[in-house]
């Protein structure tokens, strides 16, 4: 398959959650015949009633996976890895893998060692998500001003590298970047993990009953993403454990000097990082639809 | 004056930036007459133009301080209390002061050991703000679903302090609270400080340029109050200094046992703080209006 084209592509869902049901409802909009895989009917049931799933199946179904041209796995890495261990057999010759997989390295390297030689992956992150699961939650307005990264290897044909971007720009994503493996997760370290490594501290540290009558909007803000998958996300900070304590490392060296400017009364030097910030923030707004 | 009568209370807005004006604004929509002492002739301009200030002056004009019920003070500390000092003789007897200062202790107690027996101040703290300045950028819809803080002291009267909660309900705000002075700087080094100490961090720990090209919302979240005015708050964190250095400190403790579970690939404990945080932050959403 070289392009994706709603009136023959069929593509299947691995796993409707939140993701997968976001994939599912952009894609059947744009025409596509989308089905899925996943462990309960009942996220299958609400999918098809809502108009948004053509089928599924809560078993590994050889003729819908035959039948599929563009595989999307929304997986946790480890169950990923086994799947394709197991079930490649089933795929057709020429269908395109992809997924949503929150770390690269570890992940991709495994999959394209063991791939069949006659199907390709082509790994992708979207870089959108909420603080709520499921595919009852699914928006693909999530997707509106955000970035979509593909993470090639030398391994992936350009055209699979191509449609790959093209899946990205049909749901509706502002920006479609590419990264290699490395690059990924040295990013992702940084802009993902080490947020909710901050989120998740920030909400143990103090549990005095009744700070919710005082809050505002900076406290909320911080810790929206304090409401995390732990078995998700401890699996993902495993699968890129170096590159997160780098960052982890950097991020207290920075905010202890920033401690010690104001243990010294170094007002000055505690501006200089202010205005550091400010100005570069700037550049992190969502672009305007 | 014990009570709020749109028909009978003047109020006067000294420093007429982004919170003043989300004051003028609600304040005039309620009915009441307000007018503003305030540097810039064209912050007045727009506000009357704009049909939510009845007038002002950029000079300390003792007519409109003598004829004003209720004075909100919109200015940084150490102004607030420069002015309080220089002024006070032109405020009539029984006027109520207030203001939306971040820190307490030191301001609360200044303006109330030097103030005239005759006027009343009883300090407040809104709790919404926005990550931009002015006049022009006010909007008194911030208030809603936020939480505001009454800081009284055993100086203030009931009176004035039940005059202080009407004037937080009057303003839209869904939670009206009352704490000491220590008690709110407690809380405010640990809900506010703290966090926009955490997002200026972040903003410099990494200069690679492009970053927001894969950025996701969570950066974006965590670094919006990066965006700093950092005359204002290096001023507010001096004037907590101590307050705001133990909860720096109690962060960074935290941080760095979780830097260790992961280094030692101790999952359980990563998840268990996860599960933690996502229990805890569940009673901090915004309250539904």
């Amino acid at each position: 398959m070289k392009k994706l084209d709603p009136k023959s592509t069929e593509i299947l869902i691995v796993g409707l959650g939140l993701l997968g049901g976001c994939y599912a409802r952009a894609l059947t909009e744009k025409g596509f015949t989308v089905r899925a895989i996943t462990l309960e009917q009942s996220s299958i049931d609400y999918a098809v009633s809502h108009g948004f799933l053509a089928g599924g199946s809560t078993e590994v179904d050889a003729e819908l996976i035959a039948r599929s041209d563009l595989i999307v796995f929304a997986l946790y890495p480890h169950i990923f890895v086994e799947w394709v261990e197991q079930y490649q057999h089933l795929i057709s010759p020429g269908t395109v893998l992809t997924d949503v997989t929150g770390v690269k390295g570890n992940v991709v390297g495994k999959i394209q060692g063991m791939l069949r030689p006659d199907v390709e992956f082509i790994a992708a992150h979207p870089m959108a998500g909420r603080e709520v699961s499921g595919v009852e939650n699914s928006d693909p307005k999530i997707f509106c001003g955000a970035n979509y990264i593909v993470v090639p290897t030398e391994k992936n044909t350009e055209d699979a590298i191509r449609l790959c971007e093209e899946l990205g720009e049909l749901l509706g994503f502002a920006r479609v970047s590419r990264l290699s493996p490395e690059e990924h997760d040295r990013m992702i370290a940084f802009l993902s993990q080490l947020t909710h490594c901050i989120a998740v501290t920030l909400m143990c540290c103090n549990d005095e009953p009744g700070l919710e009558k005082y809050t505002g909007d900076s406290f909320r803000d911080l810790t929206r993403i304090a409401r995390i998958n732990d078995a998700m996300w401890s699996e993902l900070f495993m699968e890129n454990r170096d590159l997160l304590l780098d960052q982890m490392d950097i991020f207290i060296d920075r905010f202890i000097e920033l401690r010690n400017f104001l243990a010294g009364g170094h007002v000055e030097d505690m501006r200089a990082m202010m205005r550091h910030s400010t100005e570069r923030r700037a550049r992190f707004d969502k672009p305007k639809e």
